[in-house]
């Protein structure tokens, strides 16, 4: 079965979004990131960077995160919390993306989303400390956290959001088709693995 | 850093023997499955077909176990278990391969026992439970039980033996440089991402 949707998920600092973005330019296809996170917020009325900021990481239910409902859109949230609420227009926007065409999606719980597409490969890149560390300093800088602690606050609020609303562990082998280690393989061979393993599902 | 070991780990019926031979074959180093139950069963006493059946399935403590100690190497047990017994003989007969140069270690947890070396690539293989049964009913034919329900039994065996001795949870991404889903991928396109995984270590 040809793969057209690709659904990449990663740990904090794998440098995932690289391999997505790099996939899709070679492939010639959109790729999900910004775009998502932009549609989202339209449809959400959230500010895309409350959307960004929480999209992965809100802990699911919890009655503080009832006072973030958006401004102007009363009513709208049917009684759901910001959580959830959010989740159900994530999970309608990355539908729709999917029936647009081809594409690549980065994060989001797209891979539990987009589960019973058969036209999709589900790819989870990660990566040991060491690696992650180094370079989330290198591209975002140092700050008042160690890096490391940065990397275990992001991944765990990354579980926990992906555990409550899928019920599946973040990061078991058999969620994906494809689990790849940047840190020993290199992102230049990540992309070559995802592209080439879409490139065959066509011939297949 | 070049890696000269490769570990395969695999769910029951996925193909993971297969795409294992393939490597060792492509690569010309040797392939330890039979060897190293052969191994283990000259090291422990016991029969290898013993040593095959209980070398990744025995739960870790159980009083019964102790009854099978080996005829004739009375006390050389020292106390422990029959499975404590055989993982420490497993564990160090995987060492010593390791040691020896180059090769493909198929299951017995060797990613784990392994996991220190820096020259050792770790894999995990798997796919879903129609593609696993399929190929286990053309390959082993039918038996009394539904192939779901071998697959179930097999791969809860494997998880707990995995989960005891390891302290991790058998499957994760995290435990592995590489996780392939040969019902998507195929043996084939499974077997040419791990040549060239190990091919391109060479060059970095």
């Amino acid at each position: 079965m040809e793969k057209k949707i690709i659904t990449i998920s990663r740990e904090f600092g794998s440098g995932g979004r690289t391999v997505g973005r790099m996939v899709a330019e070679k492939l010639g296809i959109p790729f999900y990131d910004k775009e998502l996170v932009d549609q989202v917020a339209l449809e959400s009325g959230f500010a895309p960077k409350f959307v960004e900021e929480h999209g992965e990481h809100s802990p699911g239910s919890s009655l503080f995160s009832y006072a973030f409902a958006p401004q102007g859109v009363p009513g709208v949230m049917n009684g759901l919390s910001t959580a959830d609420f959010l989740w159900n227009i994530q999970c309608n926007v990355i539908l729709q993306l999917a029936d647009k065409g081809p594409c690549v999606i980065v994060g989001r719980n797209a891979d539990y989303i987009l589960k019973d597409r058969q036209d999709a490969l589900h790819v989870f890149v990660f990566a040991d400390t060491p690696f992650r560390a180094d370079r989330i300093v290198r591209l975002y800088g140092e700050s008042e956290k160690a890096p490391e602690a940065r990397l275990l606050e992001k991944d765990k609020r990354r579980r926990v959001n992906y555990q409550h609303y899928t019920g599946r562990t973040w990061g078991m082998s058999q969620n994906y088709n494809l689990s790849l280690d940047t840190g020993v393989l290199g992102i230049e061979q990540c992309v070559d693995i995802i592209t080439n393993a879409v490139i065959q599902s066509r011939e297949a």
